[in-house]
């Protein structure tokens, strides 16, 4: 069973972290013939953390986990502070293929979805 | 002339800022049909401000401006600071017309992306 764990920075915002579960409750629409479950973490200042979430999926029978991080920019955060929670929860489960995928904001068809967006004017 | 500007927020890290003006200037290429020119600027802790690069695209003989939300939540930056701006801008130029776009992480478009993403996994 494979799951999926969009991961945004987190705000004090309710309102912003709110914006992020209902993304992530869309995407699992989207992705339901790959992934039986896509849940939602926050680095800071929200809850679930990332290590939750991923404690989370294994408990509902994840054997794969992929970490999407919903980010613009390749900051510390990208760089450093997710891929060190998948590295500690890797080495906590063995026996378990926890996976990192590419940021959003490095994606080329952010280009293509930013052109669209900008023809609609 | 239609001019394109986008806004990102402005990182401390000279890197991110970099990562910005690359976008915006492969989105250049990719909207060259409808935009004469594509600027960029930031909300904060980095140069060129929302003002002066509209004043930069208006110098350049834009008679229109379109201002793209390089954001991913709508927070107080995407309701009220960008607004806030292009309105003070619309005032002191009221021959042209500045128009505010979306912000790119309320692009229903945006779960298309991570669903294509996460189905790399």
């Amino acid at each position: 069973m494979k799951a999926l764990i969009l991961v945004a920075h987190g705000s004090r915002r309710k309102v912003s972290n709110i914006e992020v579960i209902q993304i992530a409750t869309r995407l699992a629409g989207q992705v339901k013939d790959n992934y039986m479950h896509v849940g939602h973490a926050f680095l800071e200042l929200a809850s679930p953390s990332i290590p939750e979430a991923i404690e989370d999926a294994i408990v509902k029978g994840a054997k794969e986990v992929v970490i999407l991080p919903y980010f613009l920019s390749a900051g510390r955060h990208v760089h450093e502070d997710v891929p060190e929670f998948v590295l500690q929860k890797q080495k906590q489960h063995p026996d378990i293929k926890i996976s990192l995928a590419p940021y959003l904001g490095g994606s080329s068809d952010i280009i293509k979805l930013l052109a669209s967006i900008s023809n609609l004017y």
